[in-house]
């Protein structure tokens, strides 16, 4: 999608291919950094400190990760151990073990001389599928946002909460996807978006690349939305998410949850789109089979921001001696979820259609 | 309640008998700042950019206001201007209206001359009465923690929203009087404080005055409190509330909303303290019927915070050109609504209860 005007992924190789660039998230809306990754420690480093985030984005970071570390060492043992090390930069992120596991299942048998080339290939070819999946969930979603326009005539509101869009993955975005076929499409669509604490995705990211694409949005704290729906302000919600059970329990960035329980209420239709990947059959109820992943205090404790001369300055927000806790995802039970936005059509959250569009 | 060890309000007359003494709740958790305001104007800047805040002690701020006014001119002009200029300054807060409506019925017969220390002594009244509503709403409420307490032994996780705290009132507070009754009476209770954006009251006023009094707590997302109870990790909501209506509709802040609808789908208890004064029998449905207040879009864009220097700094959140909204209160209705903690005991959010307790 476009940064001041130019398409932009957010991960690309660098012309040496020795080197991967991308975008480097922590700094956005305020500054935009682009940054080469040069060894896998680096991409680690990337992965674990959000540099950059989002399921899609991370699975394709970790191959280049992999595909980087090849080159230096392309031993079994190289090979097992960064496929260890990369899987567990981010526990919750299925597509990170899915990207990495599938890209070590094909360099295995190869022998070690032929390893870093196809591992270069596989996380290009990784990266150009995300950007096909990304564009087709899109597709399938369009007509969610043409239906409410033909039915209301006027403006589509769109409710998302953290960053599901082209940032969160290499490009187009899921939850973000039909959004942005539905500005291409002409339609009048405006986005109320979830500051999304403690990091502030959807304040920092999603309202940046709304913005940088033209698209019509305000960001409202996390507390608000349930009041929107109660006021019929909000035609729909679609979020992404971080990984899906075999009967359809979505588990994506906190709060999530909040949202889908004020959608169910206020009777307003609640999608997640999701890439297929992120579909994780062993898991059942997600309730208890997803493991949360617990942060850092800090991030809500401090937060940083722009001061009025234009630096990036971090500030305390809790009184000295106060502790906090910030388990960063939650689990919507399926029985909330209208549906999923998949690169194959929407299906509803029960695990014969889920398996069966997975098959 | 205290403040390094030592007992204090939030208002208190000045010795000269001339003004009141507030803590600018601006700063805080970073700064103490006790300000005297001498005239109407000051108290209605102080009640709208919120350096007191709280449905009570906005209540008695404005009473006071009144009263300072009748020292300068205590005409039926200036008294009807003074009501007038008061009741506007915050339009969701009921218990303005009603502070400043009951001092106007009794003045408003006497003549001029007898108005000054007459409005300056309700208003010292109605400071009196407000701790002792609020410490009877703690001793109403402590037997929810304790019947916890008894029923599941060890430790009781109380979550509350906002700040309805002793910095709400004059002095004990409505959401945690029974939490402070619960600590004097020995219980091992602890509190999830939600941050609650955008103006973290939460963050900073409830986690400072929890931390001045010595009771356990853990700053939370406001995203994340949904999420824990569905970990069974909250055994009680209780919150504040700036208006209820005949039925039990619950207006208060932004997001209380979402945190009723999670305590329900998990089988939480969920109650709002409330002062009698916050019950309006006039309004019935509280979506139709109670007007929310939209404040300004830079308390969602922009915060304050300390820096790493001690400085208290605002950052800007958003990317330039993004719009925000910033409605301040939502309406819980009464069906998710388990009780409301009264000064005269515990009732049901049903409309003949409510109206039996107000009678």
């Amino acid at each position: 999608m476009k940064v001041d005007g130019q398409p932009r992924r957010t991960i690309w190789p660098a012309e040496s291919g020795r080197a991967v660039q991308v975008i480097d998230q922590r700094w956005l809306p305020h500054r935009l950094d682009i940054v080469s990754l040069d060894d896998l420690a680096g991409v680690v480093t990337a992965i674990r400190d959000m540099w950059v985030r989002g399921a899609p984005l991370i699975g394709v970071s970790a191959a280049y990760g992999l595909a980087l570390q090849m080159q230096r060492d392309a031993s079994d043992a190289a090979l097992t151990a960064a496929v260890e090390t990369l899987v567990s930069a981010r526990p919750t992120a299925v597509n990170l073990a899915w990207a990495v596991r599938r890209l070590q299942r094909v360099l295995q048998p190869l022998p070690p001389a032929e390893r870093p080339a196809k591992a270069w290939a596989l996380a290009g070819e990784l990266a150009d599928e995300d950007a096909a999946v990304n564009e087709a969930i899109g597709r399938h979603g369009l007509p969610l946002l043409q239906d409410v326009a033909a039915r209301r005539g006027g403006r589509v509101d769109v409710l998302t909460h953290c960053n599901a869009g082209w940032l969160a993955t290499v490009d187009w975005g899921t939850a973000l996807s039909p959004i942005y076929h539905a500005q291409a499409a002409g339609l009048d669509v405006h986005v109320w978006v979830d500051e999304t604490r403690p990091r502030n995705q959807g304040a920092s990211l999603t309202a940046w690349e709304l913005g940088q694409q033209g698209v019509a949005h305000t960001v409202i704290a996390d507390n608000a939305g349930g009041h929107l729906m109660q006021q019929g302000r909000v035609d729909l919600v679609i979020v992404g998410c971080d990984r899906v059970t075999a009967r359809g329990d979505v588990c994506n960035k906190i709060g999530t949850y909040l949202k889908a329980l004020a959608a169910r209420d206020n009777g307003v239709p609640f999608y997640a789109a999701m890439p297929l990947s992120t579909l994780d059959l062993s898991l059942d109820d997600g309730l208890v089979d997803i493991p949360i992943e617990e942060r850092s205090a800090r991030e809500v404790s401090h937060l940083t921001g722009r001061d009025a001369e234009g630096r990036l300055v971090e500030v305390q927000l809790l009184p000295d001696g106060s502790a906090a806790a910030n388990p960063a995802f939650d689990v919507t039970p399926a029985r909330l979820v209208t549906g999923l936005i998949t690169e194959r059509g929407v299906v509803p959250t029960e695990e014969r259609a889920l398996r069966a569009i997975a098959a």
